[in-house]
């Protein structure tokens, strides 16, 4: 990747995940070093703001505010993008694309919605633009299903995967209380934000769903043709009658290979109670993927994703 | 891994598993070369057994019974061991190894017990000895652990990693009937072997949970500092007890790592109903991983482990 054994490290924008993974280079560096057998260096932390105290420590000289000079680094060979959204975010991925740099992300708004054009121009490069962590927090669903599973045909694959819905779904559950009160919770738990629209209306899981049946299927990402139903409208008295008839009531995102045609669907849906998805609650995510060779596997993550 | 895009295995030994691996190859073919980019060629299946049909179509002169010969072929690239056991299948592994090719082998038992040595010899000459099926089934457990989570410090493992313990348990939990009626219950089924003391014991969970930790922490396998205690006095009145109490009976792998130290046990465990480990019945296989980065990831399996 470098002709030594250093490795030069850009990450744009320093919000709670930047920072998370700004912390993890710094104090994990030894570990990795040994495991990957060269020196992640982080080189450049970018961001807007450069005035509040992030809680890491860094060098002088690596905290900047000018992403467009970390991307136009000729000695960063990665650059990982934290910023989110789709202005900003895309043109300076594309940027560090054209520069011949490797790109790690996870925002799956912009792959869902553009990805096609970032994973080509990276192709067109020959660098590698690496998503895992846009679906599923931190489990390994993309790496798996590209490696793990490369002799699989992806039968279909079902999963939670919205911490924010999955905890509103788990207190309606668990406490009887409204859709409103647990939305309320999640928010001052800082679980939901304050406009929850893109986790409650189901967006958020579309847009993994469209990055995951792109990925197990080889087409190009369509968002466009994916259903999409939230869960605001779910009542207590909805998942009561759910649960008195052996179901628990969870916001899937449902993928399924059927006559050579593709489905993707985002909708509440019950689940039996010998599934192991209903015992899925809180913030946890998961995912069931069924392939023709491995039958059922599952993952599941105690992460907020 | 070849001079051309060609790539040709020797699968040794066709039992269950081995047929299963050569109708993989075969059946999804295309799908393989498509996403690997190189022809995944099964160029010679050996077993000892070349009379009974094993219900694969193969090309004239493929189906021999010298695994010899296999390992020896200059043009052979990958050796796919399938037969078992710590004798010849280690002989074949070692010669395989010397001669430069990469080798892929599940067998547990001689990894646990002489896996040291083969590692060694397959670092000497620089090529893959790859694992992955030997612990929990189609979880993608090794490769996770090795790539997915390389930035994280390994704190613990929980693992369900024998199919048939499993089975016997959730049998006795379910239906009341004794460890005795419900082993029968496995053989039956085709479960659990004739002689079932490497499943009931332990040993064949302490051969995985000596695998991962060794994996986990970068040490030598180390299977004689594994505490094992089997499942054979579990009686039907020690799990109504403990589902009195709010618990589940499992056969746990445990390994942590706790003051520098490395602490690895197989034994009967009570679990609290909300881990999701207490909703993993029947032959299911699953782990549980937590990493000081990821917090505790999950994954379950449903093919027999």
């Amino acid at each position: 990747m470098t002709k030594s054994a250093k490795i030069n490290i850009g990450l744009l924008g320093c919000g709670t995940v930047g920072t998370g993974v700004a912390k993890l280079l710094i104090e994990n560096k030894q570990l990795l070093a040994a495991r990957v057998g060269a020196d992640l260096n982080l080189k450049w932390v970018a961001d807007i703001d450069i005035e509040t105290d992030k809680g890491i420590q860094l060098p002088d000289g690596v905290f900047i505010n000018d992403a467009h000079k970390v991307v136009d680094d000729p000695d960063t060979d990665i650059i990982i993008e934290m910023i989110g959204g789709e202005g900003i975010a895309k043109d300076l991925i594309l940027k560090a694309i054209e520069n011949g740099k490797h790109v790690v992300t996870a925002n799956k708004a912009l792959l869902a919605a553009q990805g096609n054009e970032l994973f080509a121009a990276a192709a067109r490069k020959g660098v590698d633009l690496a998503f895992e962590a846009s679906v599923g927090g931190c489990m390994p669903t993309i790496k798996s299903m590209r490696e793990s599973l490369v002799g699989n045909n992806i039968k279909a694959m079902t999963g939670i995967l919205n911490g924010t819905c999955n905890y509103i779904l788990s207190k309606i559950a668990d406490e009887g209380i409204s859709f409103k009160e647990a939305l309320d919770q999640a928010q001052n738990k800082g679980y939901a934000e304050a406009d929850p629209t893109l986790d409650i209306e189901g967006f958020d899981t579309a847009h993994k769903v469209a990055i995951l049946a792109a990925l197990a299927y080889g087409m190009e990402i369509n968002l466009d043709d994916v259903y999409i139903e939230g869960i605001s409208r779910i009542t207590p008295l909805d998942i009561a009658f759910a649960e008195q008839f052996g179901y628990r009531i969870k916001l899937l995102a449902i993928s399924k290979f059927l006559n050579d045609r593709v489905e993707a669907r985002v909708h509440p849906t019950m689940i039996p109670f010998d599934n192991l998805l209903t015992h899925i609650n809180g913030t946890v995510n998961a995912i069931t993927i069924s392939g023709d060779a491995v039958g059922d596997i599952c993952f599941a993550d105690t992460v907020p994703g």
